[in-house]
């Protein structure tokens, strides 16, 4: 495995490189649910990883300098996952004096996390851009549980044509049912079994849905029920949308339907999703339905 | 040649070139400053032109719906000149139902022309990542006679990483030292003669420059007292700034100036610029001094 600590190197490791490409762009601390989109890149002749925190993601109040780091700890796991470039660039390489380049994805960016955390998705959208045009894969792994982050960077990669295809990978859970997530590291023990009641909500709705029952308010009626025996968590939202606009089911509508929330547990904020109707929550039915091949 | 009329088409014919590809995107009615971008491309394998009246850089009130458009007489010419492949999309096309994202340089593009033209430049970046996108070439060839436009893009190609060079080709005039413009074909007769005057006041300020007259409001004071002469123009600006960061010029500097300026003569803006020293209007001076290449 190579790492590339610089966009020089990078540049000169990738044209070393022929033949298909994955990447996988992250954040690092690294989790199982990361290992389990190194391993679906596994597919292409070489496997790219980037870890960089990426600041302008991060709004002045959010945990930007306490969010999880640990590289030496990142780049084992990666080794030993079989990955065979990473790169690591710091925020000034991303960044550079005189940096003034967004990207802004209207809509899709705008309800849910974008409504909560202003600017987050610009942030996304600039530096998956810069690193799609450094890394220049032919297929980007994604994991399901952003659904948002997934939507906006489909829709960039839509409009602005990359030569790409995103591939969206399920959900990793921890035994308790909570989806895996760098950010579970500032749960205390309490908070982290209490914040199973996310997916027993979400299992819950599904289980309706099987049942037959279409109408949102019902559904959101029925997560709620289920959110509420646990009075540590407190609902940020629970939202029944469009998977591919994001726009919320206002009406009964057997089309899928990506159910999704965020439950604050103390000062974290814990996101988790599913699409409805459940048998979707694979690699085929997530790609198909949030992912996206390039235009034409 | 071929002529790939859509992407599907665009990103197949793409597919079968190897080796470097040279890239002139334009929006037609072409003549021969477009040619010579045609011309220094050719020093790639492979020469794809596009040809796209792109919406999102005109606003509302802008002339759109009356730019001049000659495809059959376009696509004679670049055939003459040695192009390989040229790209012809529609809007639909590059803006396809749903589209929602917008590629914003925040700060170079909002002087001279962008005060003047709001939300021209981020149509520009747009597009022109877009193709990028689609076309993947290795150098891009602008025109150095939009100067702010290849400011612009120049920070994008930075800021976003893409993975080329671009080259600036000098202005090329007609024989009254008009600076060739498709728009051209707006003028009179006798507003084409006296549009001359634009060129007289580059040349003005130039010579005093190798003088040794640095201040910027003594060299705009000259272009001023040689524009007036010709009552029929409306200077909208005339403005002397870095090559770079576009920023205004406030004091006196033996460092490189950008001089550029629009006139109205009757309907029809009318922009040019130089750079200073004189001698930095090559390709190689442009280039150096306007172009990139891929940072790292």
């Amino acid at each position: 495995m190579r790492v590339a600590g610089s966009i020089t190197e990078l540049r000169q490791l990738r044209r070393d490189l022929q033949g298909s490409i994955g990447f996988v762009p992250t954040m690092g601390a690294l989790h199982a649910g990361h290992l389990s989109l190194v391993e679906a890149a596994r597919e292409c002749d070489h496997v790219v990883v980037s870890i960089f925190v990426n600041p302008s993601q991060f709004a002045a109040t959010e945990d930007l300098s306490k969010y999880p780091r640990d590289l030496p700890r990142d780049l084992d796991m990666l080794r030993t996952a079989g990955v065979d470039l990473v790169f690591t660039p710091t925020p000034e390489m991303m960044y550079p004096p005189g940096y003034q380049t967004w990207v802004d994805v209207e809509h899709v960016s705008q309800g849910l996390e974008g409504q909560r955390r202003p600017g987050h998705f610009r942030g996304v959208a600039t530096v998956v851009a810069g690193l799609f045009n450094l890394v220049q894969p032919d297929f980007a792994y994604f994991g399901q549980k952003d659904a948002q982050q997934v939507a906006v960077i489909k829709q960039m990669a839509r409009d602005l044509k990359f030569p790409l295809e995103i591939i969206v990978i399920p959900t990793m859970r921890e035994s308790g049912g909570l989806a895996m997530s760098s950010r579970n590291v500032y749960l205390s023990p309490d908070e982290r079994r209490a914040a199973g009641v996310i997916s027993w909500a979400l299992r819950a709705i599904s289980t309706a849905w099987d049942d037959g029952e279409r109408e949102p308010a019902r559904l959101r009626e029925l997560g709620l029920a289920v959110l509420v025996t646990e009075p540590s968590g407190q609902v940020e939202y629970l939202s029944f949308a469009d998977p591919d606009t994001l726009r919320e089911r206002q009406t009964a509508s057997d089309d899928p339907c990506l159910v999704s929330l965020t439950v604050r547990f103390g000062a974290t904020r814990l996101l988790d999703n599913m699409l409805l109707p459940a048998s979707l929550n694979t690699r085929e039915g997530l790609t198909s339905t949030l992912g996206v091949s390039p235009s034409g």
